[in-house]
């Protein structure tokens, strides 16, 4: 069986399209969730180089388009990539919570693996601020397990609180050891999203002009008033949370043995891990690891035929900073426990053997959900094929990199393991 | 390439399982979408006679659990039904409006044969009644294109209303033409419907106790009224919609070579057609045929090797009656402009070469949207293993039977060729 390549990807702008009237409240968008859908699909076939006329085949992952601007029946919007080019395309939508468009990669490829398709279009995608922050927190409550959780008012700030809290309890940290931590990893994302131009918070954002790429200001930020840092979730703070962003990402897949053939700028996806668990945090074995995320990292290395050390970057899930310790000790790239501690230690920045998020991560470069899975596979890509956009690893020239895309508190975890092709 | 085959089926009762106080206007669910899934899910798994830690994946198809009971995030859910012997698995949550479940279906059959799965469990479901009426209008609307069609008030009979007036335009059809089409197409399905046990409208509902399983006696119901059978979206009248149902159906698949050694009961998918057309009524080449639908019609037929004369029953998807007729000379089973004709002259009932919707349809079976998919191949299934609920082909022991699901207004058209395998 062949595999299944990368070989092209765009990624929009990230950030928040919309103007907000400050009179009457009204927002209205000004770059809307079909701009972004289009800009991303057209973006990545230029950059493959495929006309519109050899797709035969598009998956969307968006999370939940109803709740935010009223729109299902994602899939045959793919065709308004190239109307009459994409005339009676196959079309399927995927939803994963914030690991959509990854789910949409995965069955992409199995799409592709199974021989029935050849050129395929994936595109991820959210548009999120046409809502009211108030609709936004519900909206992604839904992706909890609602009877349980968001019914009872649980957000996604206090389903990650209490995964902090488990690890906290476990490891026997204080409150002190884990906001040094977290505010070492936000320091390290900012300073990472502020060279990548696509950043929701690049370059000019606030906390550019802050100068939060330094984790003791982020720790002396005070809690209330003006520019504060407060408590979201305790131990959750402002900082640790990722962004309320729109966007879409895209990327051309092609089945290996062609895109040997067709390409120079093929990446393979050499390994696929997906592991599902429980939706309802309660049911989970324990709240202190991501335990299908290890499950879903064994899968994917076993396929990949790698192991940790072979990794040249990692784009992880950092939705909250808590998530960036979990991933980070999932993957292996830290012993239990530890990953903060190595954060801490300056690791993990460009300079290391193994950088981990230089795109920014979810909490600068921002996190339109649907869309995060494909943008994290697409920036990887292009790192891979000595074309960063932003930062890029400073030991070595990629040939391998991980992508870990968490759906939920953790109830899908999509690991893929990236080559280039030589 | 082995293809794959469907090994077990399990289909709830579809019907309005909620309470609703008359005083609060509160709604109660008397089964949720959580018991709908699971049963479904261990009634498909006990059907085939597998165990649940044989399955190695999910897909789920859905298609607004948000705005009906505010969850998102439906794959993992798919654990539930097994949750000890289920660690792990991948899922996948799929939506493609009132196809979702046949999206679902395809994209697992993909994966099966892309070697990366062997036995795989499929499930369609929607809960719909929790929501009040209003509600369940504006989350189907959801499936149009927002923009130009669902903000505007146009609802999804307002939607094939627009389908049926371009069909009686284009063929020159009065009022009265296609009403009396539309009677004997509804006729029939109460008919079919009243025998299956599963149907919301089975025997003792509302028009079976009126006797509307007889053409004439739709065609007498006053416009307004009690028992009327007011327009809805001018042609289409009350008895020309689809039922809003909670229910799931779920399928067990495995790869046709393996399903041959393990079970005495499978039934190969052995043609896939998908097709994709514009989401907007607007774009599309007209509204007087499903032009999309044809083109999965012909891409299942030339994967199966077969005609429309080789096909013993077709369960087709019958939103509205119009639907009906589209999808009926889609197939190929009528010519163009006379499926109403050929309904009103006893075409496809039990006794035909091909019988059309002997479940009853979405019209008297109910359409659970995200369900309907999934139910429609559990159902055809069933008849096709000799276990038919409800009516069966009366002139032949069924070999091959077709599915015909549509997703929103025609923007999504699945269409499954099934044979038993002897």
């Amino acid at each position: 069986m062949s595999k299944t390549s990368i070989i092209g990807a765009y990624n929009t702008k990230f950030g928040a399209f919309v103007q907000k009237n400050r009179e009457t409240g009204e927002i209205k968008d000004t770059k809307s969730f079909y701009d972004l859908l289009e800009e991303a699909g057209r973006g990545a076939l230029e950059d493959a180089g495929i006309s519109a006329k050899e797709i035969d085949g598009i998956w969307i992952g968006s999370c939940s388009p109803s709740k935010f601007i009223n729109q299902e029946h994602i899939g045959p919007l793919g065709l308004e990539v190239a109307p009459e080019d994409l005339q009676f395309v196959p079309t399927t939508r995927t939803e994963g919570a914030c690991a959509s468009s990854s789910v949409a990669l995965y069955n992409a490829a199995f799409a592709i693996e199974s021989g029935r398709f050849k050129r395929v279009l994936v595109i991820g995608i959210e548009k999120m601020n046409t809502l009211p922050t108030p609709g936004v927190t519900h909206a992604l409550a839904c992706s909890s397990f609602w009877p349980d959780e968001g019914a009872h008012g649980m957000t996604f700030p206090g389903l990650f609180a209490e995964l902090a809290k488990g690890y906290m309890a476990h490891h026997n940290y204080s409150l002190e050891q884990m906001q040094e931590m977290f505010a070492h990893i936000s320091a390290l994302s900012y300073k990472n999203g502020f060279e990548n131009p696509l950043a929701h918070f690049s370059k000019g954002a606030p906390p550019h002009r802050l100068g939060l790429d330094d984790p003791q200001k982020i720790l002396d930020l005070p809690e209330t008033g003006k520019g504060s840092n407060p408590y979201i979730a305790y131990p959750l703070r402002l900082h640790d949370c990722s962004l309320v962003s729109d966007g879409a990402a895209a990327l051309v897949l092609a089945p290996t043995d062609d895109a040997k053939k067709i390409s120079s700028r093929a990446v393979e996806i050499s390994g696929i891990g997906m592991a599902s668990d429980r939706l309802s945090e309660k049911q989970r074995g324990n709240l202190y690891e991501l335990t299908a995320g290890k499950m879903a990292v064994q899968r994917s290395f076993a396929e990949a035929d790698i192991s940790i050390d072979d990794v040249n970057f990692a784009e992880v899930h950092d939705c909250f900073s808590i998530n960036q310790i979990l991933t980070t000790e999932a993957l292996g790239l830290s012993k239990q426990g530890q990953a903060g501690f190595d954060y801490i230690n300056q690791r993990f920045g460009p300079d290391d053997l193994c950088p981990v998020n230089l795109s920014g991560g979810l909490k600068s470069k921002g996190h339109p959900v649907g869309a995060t899975g494909a943008s994290m596979h697409a920036l990887a890509y292009k790192q891979l094929v000595g074309e960063p956009i932003g930062m890029t690893p400073e030991k070595k020239e990629p040939e391998i990199g991980v992508v870990f895309n968490v759906g939920g508190s953790g109830a899908t975890n999509c690991v893929s393991v990236l080559k280039r092709i030589k």
